[in-house]
């Protein structure tokens, strides 16, 4: 099978321009099939602050009334994913923008509501591999803002994290998959303040008993899931890593 | 040749549901190729307002600072583009949204300063005929947004009749292309007050006239100036319609 790289990036990477400069760069340099899978979150949260709509996170999860699904559209399907398809069309890469309404890539069913009513917020229900194979076949690269859509004309904000997931497992038949998960961090760090405290190797069980013991919190904890759940699937190679040293492979590696 | 249907769609249409959903219903009942290009610019300027953001119009085209820039990416490729896309799925319609930059599809040129700064406004450089039919051939239908690149990572504005245009024009070489611009009225109006003064065939002597006369003005000039050159270099047919009726033929032909 071949090599396909699945690379999601988020958090200050994306929404600075010298991080992201340096990840593009190095994004390009990676040979066979690619996918870019990109957040936002952060912009998102400054232009609803513009327009008057405040942000609700739960678990770090955001809210999604109306006007901030409007929002998250805008700036995750606009001005993100165009500033970054754009710079790599630059670099000489064949990058098209997609949310999971293009071509019908991810269908995702509205959460239901329980204890919590997150809004416009999807789970993804289906992948589209083979409108995203016809595509890495003609050497184009998929650049996937977090979208979804349910088929019926209403997009859903989708968590990033585990749309790459999702991709990652789905394409897991058709080629060997590399999924590395980019952020600030040069991965999952014992001591958060200390960046030498870099984890090479995480087993489930470890990351079990690193969650009782405090020491993985938080962001990680999701991000984490979803890259186990996507090991599980299938996927060749699953690390947790920043823009400097992925292609390298130095980073966290999900054992 | 195949038959290709490009649709331009603007003003009141995009920006209101209703009209919207009617284009819409009658737009994927157009059998073969086709490709729906739309613009935007009543949203982009209430959005631009909320943001405390002033639009600037000279002859109708849009001053596109850096801020604008953003906005107007935000709104076409974003909002605008994403939900006409999520509404045509729901119709089964397998479409994707693009902008110039999405694999190269259109590049521009920053317009020179001459007596008036544009800012970030782009004239069309080059249509990427190859990615498009490569599309067409698998059933998606194109959704362009009015925003083009340079080619170096800046995204920029672009009239969308012109795109139109030009889209008719380079795919006319592969397609019997037929052109429909879709605004509010019925066609080009002798009378903008009385509906029923549609011209059915326009020639451009009679458009010169019509001008001379101060019958013909405003937005109508470049939208004709770009639907006549459509016309010479090659369309089957353009014409000026509304959503109702161009499914019918119904409307203004250039002749």
């Amino acid at each position: 099978m071949d090599r396909l790289t699945i690379i999601k990036v988020g958090g200050k990477v994306i929404e600075d321009s010298t991080p992201l400069n340096t990840l593009l760069d190095q994004f390009v340099r990676i040979s066979g099939n690619k996918i870019l899978i990109h957040g936002g979150g952060k912009t998102a949260t400054e232009v609803a602050a513009k327009l008057g709509i405040e942000t609700q996170m739960v678990n770090g999860r955001r809210i999604t009334s109306q006007s901030m699904l409007e929002v998250v559209t805008m700036v995750y399907a606009g001005l993100v994913n165009k500033q970054i398809v754009a710079k790599l069309q630059a670099r000489g890469c064949n990058a098209l923008g997609l949310t999971g309404a293009d071509m019908n890539i991810i269908s995702a069913r509205k959460r239901p509501v329980n204890e919590i009513d997150y809004g416009f917020v999807g789970d993804v229900s289906n992948v589209n591999s083979r409108e995203l194979r016809f595509l890495l076949n003609e050497n184009v690269v998929p650049v996937v803002a977090p979208l979804t859509h349910d088929g019926n004309g209403q997009i859903l904000n989708t968590n990033a994290d585990t749309i790459a997931a999702e991709l990652a497992a789905e394409l897991s038949s058709y080629f060997n998959v590399y999924l590395f998960y980019c952020f600030e961090k040069k991965g999952v760090l014992l001591n958060p303040d200390d960046e030498n405290s870099v984890l090479h190797e995480l087993s489930y069980t470890d990351f079990q008993n690193y969650q009782n013991e405090d020491i993985i919190k938080a962001g990680m904890i999701p991000k984490l899931e979803n890259g186990f759940r996507a090991k599980k699937q299938g996927e060749k190679e699953v690390m947790i890593t920043n823009t400097e040293n992925f292609l390298a492979g130095r980073g966290t590696r999900l054992a």
